[in-house]
């Protein structure tokens, strides 16, 4: 078996990407569109790439991709889609129609694969995209095992190309930490961890990628990382829309399963069990104006939770988890903010103090606020930063959406923007004792203004666990080269 | 006595400023055009101000306001000079000419200052700026302590104003650690510490004053500032053109006097002796064309010297003190160089260390050199920077000319900008030995190609104590806001 | 399946210890007089504890008791053995003969353990102690695997007490990497790595054990453990005897194979390969004379390394390991030798550094060398320690030998300070290649005189790599009380 | 003037030590001793020393010898007194007597002292010792200024050893700041700073000498000794006795001029003003029964206090100052509290924190409170010592008596153990406000029993500013070697 090849010679040959869920909102708002793009920026040519749409609906290969087409965007960088582009793209999908839960429909997908694959030198690599509710993941995996493996370990010979299969799914990944593991368990029994692609789309390993590089390609952060010197770090995800003609699936998982959970803690061990008195929940007013929504809901549209690791390295140091939905303003963002300068001669304190941001959203950057000197006669301080602006800085380089850099990574075989099973159990034990609490409402939502900064218990939460809000300090992003 | 008020409740009436010298080039290109740009900013407003001219030719002071008119530039950030500020300005200046070396210019010099103070409210400041070649400081400081000096302490009355009598002189002080300490002495003999400002004209303070900022007024750099994270520390001043015009007068002083001595070691303490291994002389091709430099001249036009330092925080940390005329480009800044990542698993090393940049010329930036992800599919490191141009974070900010700066503390009495005599002496300790090889022609001046980096011996040496230099990496100032 | 219960109620019932190799030196010497004394101390008073002994020679229980009864030694603290002490453990004792590549000595002794199983409640705990050469492993691990496994999971009942096999094996594990791994890969499919236990019975892991204890414990050694202040390390462990009698034994295997190897590298990661520029090694004079080793032996009997290791704490530290036999004394030891002071203003450097030396042998103990101030009228430095000597501190408390702990751990499960698989490997790759550069001949060792400090190279060598010898200080253990 | 020699080539010839208040108290009971001592053990063998008495009563020189001879005492490591040494002590002794407000005495004193100068060549060294209460120290400084100085500057020739003049005072130095600075300048008009030692005879500076040498001269403190690490610093010093036959004498000052202010904070720079919360004051009970206490006195006679310092390296590190009176034990030390071990695995904090110790009293011993594995088959943790007594370890050195050491320094012109005036300035302001609060009852002295730890409150504080109590511990001074 050469299935899972760590090292890497490139691999050629036959690729079929099965999209699960073709003709739902997933697959066609985020799915085709992202293959578009790897497709058009020429990520697929090395490759004989083939995608099969699969779903109830009974289509023909033109209806599918005559409804697919409207959804295409155009590349980052790109006013338009060239209709050359769109058409090549679309020449590569078929589509295959049957039910998810029984053998008929994946037979016959297998079939078509196969059909092709055979054509090619004996490259098998089939990569199966759950664009589904994961209450049918067990039984469609079921399906695939038996129906639709890779052929790549069926004959041995001097030609063949070897292969692979691999799934990709989407959160959520149960809702506590009983389901998760149930769900874990079942997809486990049928697939080994190393074919398994559990995505984190947004946030959280992207902002983590570039903390790691920071913190460990730069000297100058080797001593300044640790509770000495570090007085909190937060993380902040804010979205400044509500869960407008969603609120109903919304209402089922709330704010920390949907961000907190999934996105925002896989570099973190040793939690220790979060405390209430911790914990700030909010439910912005209106939210259950949705009629979809349940007239008694609990679920939080907003949290604020501080995180406590106990180790040499972070234990006093709170980890302040914040993320919420009408709020106002669109923010993604890590802030480490050090501790005041003891002793300190300029009484900078009085300016604020220094941090260290590495932003997601409006828009990539990376700076970090200081104390300067300001220019002129007097001996005066202000506050000031160092500034990384990625689009001032890289005016040229497309950053890739995350989708498609994950698509490609599962290509590759690359796991480690993935989620892993151990990471999403620990994730869950640390947050399913708090859910519980609020599934028996034993604590309440706090209710917030939408368009407001979410509920003042947040920002006095922080405050007391260490933070210090600069006042009368904006940042301003540096302006651009004039195009 | 209550001259040198220490605490600061702001002095008000009668200020004289005297420039001695009133028709060198000095005065005329420095002085004069100082104090207008004080004069029209407004610093003077809150002053009685009077400044005297004094010098050996017999003018009026009508042609000595013409000849003066001519050299006035306008302020930073005009593009004219208003003729009514001049006329103001020119309103203010009388002249009175005699000799240095007898009293009755400086009692005729007295009888005029005191005129004017006479009619205001007891308030005799005097502020004499030497606009004069060291060599007749003694003697003039004797005149004035004879014939010119603050009337504040003959009278005590409830309306008196009180004030002092203040010389402000400029380097050279001294040709070596002798001569320093007899100028000192005589100087010393007929004013107090309290009363002397020897300006530091250019470089090193505005320097230091930014570096002790950023250092104590920000927590991040508390832990880094050591020779456990810094490699080696640069000080740099690179000028690129040479002693046109005046190469018979640098001749008798060299580099290490003119630029090293005088400004680059004000804070260094505990410094350890210099080893003649560390440093490198150089003289550029074409110098000695000069007919005004002698033939066998080996005064250096470049230097690179290598200081240590003895404690606690600082051993094993070399600081490279580099300047020289004639080089390929100008520049004054401190360059922070951090030690590699120990442990690295970035492979950082291949891109360039941490650095912290200080920049003072060719415009005022600080920038932080260090390793960020590139943007993009592959986790591939690249070497960025953090940075705070002024120029375009501070757009509408006067930066004030260092002269204005001195001339203003001198008025406040505010000592911290000036050299103490104990740095002067200090610094001519460390020098002198070297300084007095060179004038025996025991070690050689090392010619260089006039617009060239310097003799690369020079690079050679940085290398051997340590400094890496990062190759393939430019550092492109951001890019100014369209006007 | 309830065989390694991983947490502890404490296990009870029958536990059979079967000493294979019974009438062989080191079961003779080492094994049994563990087991007594642990029987003597109350260890196994909350045990049904049955001891078998197995090998090939025909004896009766009584003859083979007899034989043992010489080689007791009394417990430490005590000066004779209690006739009625000797007798009981005695009475444990039970013997089967048979070969050991064929079932039916195994079978027997299956008979007799079950047979005494039996009679207690469903307890069926089988700890076999190898007392063997590593060449017959893999056999009898197979004949225990299909003739002697404990009995535990064939009944499942409410009184089953449950039970374990495990296999205690004493080093040498393999001669390189390959043989190692070839080993390690028999007994693998055999038994599970949670029932194999190796015994490191020497030095390595209690000098680790304590260091741990030492460095996580205490506040105070925080900051100090790392590159920035500590120079090297060195781990000694040095014998005042040859190999008299064993020359040709130890000759197949050398002094690195023998406790570098084997004893010194178990907490050490990210190791880098070893340097031939960084390793002395050495044969004492004589070694040869013994008339089993081979006249062109080349094997060493003394050996420096330095180890380099390749992460941010400890970049730039050397690990320097030193072992020798036929040496001036004897000696196990850890001595963490920090830094220089920089900018020291007391001139300690010429005292010695300051280091940390935790002491197994000649006797435990833990001391600090750090410069005091003499006590007397002068301002004086003085080198001094400070002290923890165990004996002293510890009068009355038992130090256990290697041997006992480690016969208790597996009786408890507790594998933490046995050699895991991974360890094993881990260690064969760093020495491997340098070990067959000696089997080729490539490297060659450098002659010593018997009772001497060992080669003058490897002094030069710990020099070299930073080591500072303190010359004129004596440690002089503190006094004990009279008894 | 080559009066205050700094460089050192050993002075020779005639030195004259002058104890004025012979005949008190002060004299009898320290000062002769410690002279006798110094003599005895052949300090004075390279001068030609000559004692003078001179008090108010009419002695002969034989009868003060007589008085005097009662109270010498053996020397340390001595049992009894040689009647040879005594008698040679004796004979140097020459009294004076005269008034101390009137020149008559002094004028007979100098012609005393310049009789015996003649005789030598030259040198004329005269030491005053103040053995006099302070109110009278302005008047005797003017007599010594006008009557006795040094003849040392008189004359100028080839033979002239030269001489000095200095005078020895103790404290009280004032009552609070402004009647300090009074006496100060009375004396500094008449003495230069370099002529007057302050004498701090018992605590401060020796165990603040023995900690700059650890803390500068071993590397392993360096990292440690900041806020980082340390949690507080405990400066304690307790007496099990009362103010028996002195209550009147102490009412005066208490426990807080006698001891914090004078002995305590001799290192402590920028000090914050001292926080009313943060001071502890008491009396024991019993201590207004002395008849010569007022009934309604609030004097303390014991005090906590805490020391706040604003620096870099101590911010936010409490300085617990701690003195009695009637406790229930003897100790003068310095106790460094390290902070708990951040992510503690070994849960140490349980046993302890980490502490270093200084200990003056009950006898000199320097040691660290460790966290250590018990020795034992379990791995268990206990909190152990690495230790430095200075008897055991300096078995056959004498450790010179306070008084000895001072009057030697004061004879080589060495001030380093004096009390600066700066110093002494320093302490009163951060002392005065508080002490005027006592004054004026504004704040209440605690009642606590005789024999106790002093008041509770005391405990509370030290234990609300973050020191920790180790309970179960007991420091065993290591035993001695028998002799």
């Amino acid at each position: 078996l050469r299935m899972e090849s760590s090292d890497s010679k490139p691999e050629t040959g036959c690729l079929s990407i099965i999209v699960l869920g073709a003709s739902g909102d997933l697959a066609k708002k985020k799915t085709f569109p992202a293959l578009f793009h790897l497709h058009r920026q020429g990520f697929f040519e090395s490759h004989d790439v083939h995608i099969f749409g699969y779903a109830r609906s009974k289509m023909s290969d033109d209806e599918v991709r005559n409804r697919l087409r409207g959804y295409l965007t155009p590349c980052q960088g790109c006013e338009i889609i060239r209709e050359e582009d769109a058409s090549k793209f679309m020449g590569l999908i078929k589509y295959v129609s049957g039910p998810y839960d029984a053998e008929e429909g994946f037979l016959l997908l297998d079939k078509e694969i196969s059909a092709i694959e055979d054509k090619t030198e004996r490259s098998s690599r089939r990569l199966f995209y759950f664009a589904l509710p994961p209450s049918v993941y067990p039984t469609v995996c079921k399906m695939i095992k038996s129906c639709c493996m890779s052929k790549c370990h069926l004959v041995i010979s001097p030609a063949d190309k070897g292969g692979w299969t691999r799934i990709v799914v989407e959160k959520p990944f149960g809702r506590d930490l009983d389901s998760a593991e149930a769900l874990s368990t079942q997809i486990g029994e049928l697939f080994d961890e190393s074919q398994i692609y559990r995505i984190d789309h947004y946030l959280g390993k992207e902002l983590v990628q570039n903390l790691l590089v920071l913190r460990f390609a730069n000297r100058l952060f080797m001593p300044l990382w640790n509770h000495d010197n570090i007085s909190n770090v937060q993380i902040v995800f804010k979205e400044n829309f509500g869960t407008e003609g969603r609120g109903g699936y919304f209402d089922q998982y709330g704010i920390i399963r949907d961000i907190l959970q999934n996105h925002l803690l896989q570099v973190l061990q040793s939690v220790l069990p979060i405390n209430d008195e911790e914990v700030v929940i909010g439910q912005y007013e209106g939210y259950k104006d949705d009629p979809t929504v349940p007239k008694d809901s609990n679920t939080p549209t907003f949290a604020t939770m501080v995180i406590r690791i106990h180790n040499e390295r972070w234990e006093g140091v709170p980890f302040i988890l914040k993320a919420g939905k009408s709020l106002n303003s669109k923010k993604a963002e890590i802030r480490v903010q050090f501790k005041d300068v003891p002793g300190d001669i300029f009484k900078s304190k009085k300016l604020g103090r220094n941090e260290f941001v590495i932003r997601l959203q409006p828009y990539e950057a990376i700076y970090m606020k200081l104390t300067v000197k300001e220019p002129g006669l007097e001996m005066k301080t202000a506050l000031s930063e160092l500034d990384l602006s990625y689009r001032q800085r890289y005016q040229d380089v497309v950053i890739p959406e995350a989708y498609e850099r994950l698509i490609l990574d599962t290509i590759r075989g690359d796991q480690q923007h993935f989620v892993r099973r151990d990471e999403l159990k620990a994730a869950w034990e640390i947050f399913t004792p708090y859910l519980h609490k609020i599934d028996k409402k034993e604590v309440h939502s706090v209710p917030y203004k939408a368009g407001s900064r979410g509920p003042v218990e947040a920002d006095k939460l922080a405050e007391k666990v260490g933070y210090v809000q600069t006042h009368g300090y904006v940042w301003i992003p540096p302006t651009l080269k004039p195009s």
